[in-house]
């Protein structure tokens, strides 16, 4: 299929390609993270939280979590909490108390203030895919291992599209780069391709305190300004069932203990890690993520924490994992009310388990982002570039889900259904009367630019049009608006100085070794 | 695009075509017409609402609406209404006198009445694409006036689908049926290759005596057991701004008479055929379709109507329709709250102006099909199966389209939520503990067969798995299951009685002339 989309681009499709050169990239919505103005779709009852909720109470109080880490262990301990080798269980009170310090709403500066973001509240903001080792793209027509070119030009549409509002992990893994080195070169190339809140993956101390210390440089911060306010934040999994890993917590406490933000999503797909009832997987999903969530309050009261959720469900005839299925949307919409419940902001994703930008990719997609939307959800992970469960980044389904984020921000405009006398036009209706069209009247010239979305990827041209234009189908469509994005590219600026001093700090943390790489 | 994918099935997609013989078609969900358990999304105030009646009663009132029908101009005179030439102007309080008479809930009884649907309340019913004029497969390539056999093949999915609780008009225009005619071999054709609710156009009095004589026929009705409740509908569109024209009255009043459903669906283009504002341009529309409504409740007191919504926008820069707009989605809701503001049963859409089943097609459709579930829609018409703002009908479509229904009604079972203590699953959770899994505790044994949704399209395999089974596309893979149920369609049992009755009405009425075609 790939082969044959090149094929028609070579034909007819060059001319509509063509035709759009010379605008140098596409025409998008400002930057102007929306407000989620719907009402939540709520399928639990009052009953069905407190199930959920004392499910999860007992999970912490009687079968406990364990934890990979001796820090954590001793200050569990010291907390009062009952810990028997890695396991540590805790009561109700001391995990409601701690949750009860966390802010249900806080901001994130990036080096760019205009940039800036706010995490709770009627918040709602997306993110680049992050993390998947793998690569695809329609010229290239297969998988294959990332690389810092791929990564870099993924972070390059995450800076573009104004409707993705911070940066997430690595959008592909750049599997070129030296493990010891990797989360140099990346940050590098993160910090001066954009200028959207930044991510740091808690994988081990180097890891951290590097990324810290690059974010702290590129914003031309003090220590002292850097620690005043969240700049970055994380984001860790449980390992689920039941337990957390040594560098995850570890990272986790040293952006804690210097006021970062902290999210953190159980991965709990209800059949394999979890239980196969949604009640259960949300239960477990919900003790996972508030044990750890205690004690960074413990360690550091207030500081910012986002309970996120990551509970889907296998095909029970492989064991693969699903996503965007009607499970995955109602979990999705059950932590929202269970995030609400606890005062915690949430993150849920976008997400597919298709392999190629197709139709099931958009409609797995599309319900994942409308369980986003409806569950309340804050900051929506991979809303845009993933494919393959997570496992393929995809440039052209990056352009793909920018139309979709595009709209439903532009859903969100309460402007669409306002009702003045001037919304409702009766002089306009009378004016038409019954044998006219509104094409040409005051009311409709004075407000066609503006009315309607317009979008940079949908052709609604007819299908004559389309075809005269080459008969180019979606995925292609997206794959050249993503080679002009590129090919007109700036960088936002960056005074030469901070520049230089993080290419100095890169160099020197490779002469010192990087960071080690048996996590 | 089409020639890629299709060499593609020549080559490694023939072995999972091949896979797949044997088992004669997909497994899908068993008929089960869904509860809408969701809150409706309800983005206008009990102001906007006020002001969009208001809004509407003032067009009702000053600019009135013409008809172009003596008959329903002599009732509307006898009813009291201001008369002069078309134009009738009718008083709220006559208006929802009137709309106050119908029910807000009824059924339609098919010839087989376990597919007897509940239009009102919180049913939620899909029904095919109806009336393109063209047709549009992958196989074919391009796009070509519609046929008798095309028009066959679409209703065999019809009937194949659980998830398509209602036949809608003629899921392609026969062109290659003469028109005088076409409306008796169709419904021979709809009647004997479906049984689920039937449809018919209101397009002169041939065709819709005759629809109804030939519905009765196929149910085995009498003349009263046909007219003691709906067995049957019909759609009508006004001809915006402000009007209805004389066949679509004239069929209506001819159901009404009988007391089959009518369903009023202006098409009310925003910045075209109605106000650029979506208030003005659902304002607009609630006038036409209570105008009419109004009418028939004079005629037919009680008999059972639908509000129909067909709000959406134009694109500014061609006057082109488009659809599944964030627009669409808010006028489809804020109609929603007019109807049940009036108490009528609502109907809407699953509508995209692209011109294949790529993901704009998906995008487009699944928005408008999750504006139908938010807004509270009974009926969704063009659920399955629409191209090109309805210009063209794809069996690719209809497929893809059956997968995001099929996910919608297992979206509304209330069972993905429960939260009893089985749910919550303690228990299980505490037997897999820390280390473990949840794939073979009893838990999970017990339940995992129905415990999530199963995909008959979406391919969760792995890209390395999906790959050595060819590299199959989403529409692809659609057109091999539309293939594969073709092939092995069974059609419903009907008495050789019934069927001979039903073809010696239509070789009689073939005889006589037909329909005139003057319409």
């Amino acid at each position: 299929m790939a082969d044959g989309v090149l094929r028609k681009k070579r034909g007819g499709g060059r001319a509509a390609h063509m035709a759009r050169r010379g605008t140098a990239a596409i025409a998008q919505m400002p930057w102007a993270p929306p407000r989620n103005i719907d009402r939540p779709t709520e399928p639990l009852t009052d009953e069905g939280i407190a199930a959920i909720h004392e499910g999860a109470m007992r999970i912490l109080e009687e079968i406990g979590i364990e934890f990979y880490n001796d820090e954590a262990l001793a200050l569990y301990r010291k907390a009062g909490c009952i810990v028997e080798g890695a396991c540590v269980r805790m009561d109700r009170d001391f995990v409601m108390e701690m949750v009860g310090k966390a802010p249900d709403s806080f901001t994130i500066t990036p080096r760019n203030p205009d940039h800036t973001i706010e995490i709770g509240g009627n918040a709602l903001l997306f993110g680049n895919v992050s993390s998947p080792p793998n690569y695809w793209d329609l010229e290239l027509g297969r998988k294959v291992p990332g690389t810092r070119a791929q990564c870099a030009n993924l972070l390059r549409l995450t800076q573009y599209f104004n409707c993705i509002h911070f940066a997430g992990g690595y959008p592909v893994e750049p599997v070129d780069l030296h493990p010891r080195e990797r989360h140099l070169d990346v940050l590098f190339d993160k910090l001066t391709l954009t200028d959207k809140a930044m991510h740091a993956y808690s994988l081990g101390r180097e890891r951290v305190e590097d990324v810290m210390e690059m974010v702290r440089i590129a914003g031309g911060l003090s220590h002292e300004e850097f620690d005043a306010t969240p700049r970055m934040y994380t984001n860790i999994n449980s390992t689920s069932p039941l337990k957390h890993d040594h560098p995850m917590i570890d990272g986790c406490l040293r952006l804690a203990r210097r006021g970062q933000a902290i999210v953190v999503s159980p991965f709990t797909l209800a059949g394999a890690m979890a239980p196969v009832t949604m009640a259960g997987a949300v239960a477990q999903s919900i003790a996972e993520a508030l044990s750890a969530i205690a004690l960074f309050q413990y360690v550091a009261p207030g500081v910012p924490c986002v309970i996120g959720t990551f509970t889907s469900n296998v095909d029970m005839k492989s064991g693969a994992p699903a996503f965007g299925t009607p499970e995955y949307m109602r979990s999705t919409q059950m932590t929202g009310q269970m995030a609400r419940f606890y005062g915690l902001p949430l993150r849920s994703s976008g997400a597919c388990a298709a392999n190629v930008p197709d139709g099931q990719a958009v409609w797995e997609t599309s319900n994942s982002l409308w369980a986003a939307l409806q569950s309340g959800t804050h900051m929506v992970y991979h809303a845009a570039g993933w494919l393959e469960g997570g496992l393929v980044a995809s440039p052209e389904k990056f352009v793909m889900d920018c139309e979709i984020l595009q709209q439903m921000q532009r859903y969100l405009d309460p402007q669409i259904t306002a009702t003045t006398a001037d919304d409702i036009a009766l002089d306009a209706i009378a004016e038409v009367g019954h044998q006219g069209h509104f094409f040409g009247v005051q009311h409709t010239q004075d407000r066609y630019t503006t009315a309607f979305y317009q979008p940079f990827l949908s052709d609604w041209r007819n299908f004559e049009a389309w075809q005269a234009a080459g008969a180019i189908w979606t995925p292609e469509r997206a794959h050249m608006i993503y080679k002009d994005i590129i090919a007109s590219f700036e960088e936002p600026p960056m005074d030469p100085a901070i520049r230089e001093e993080l290419a100095a700090f890169v160099d020197r943390r490779k002469a010192e070794g990087g960071a080690p790489t048996d996590f």
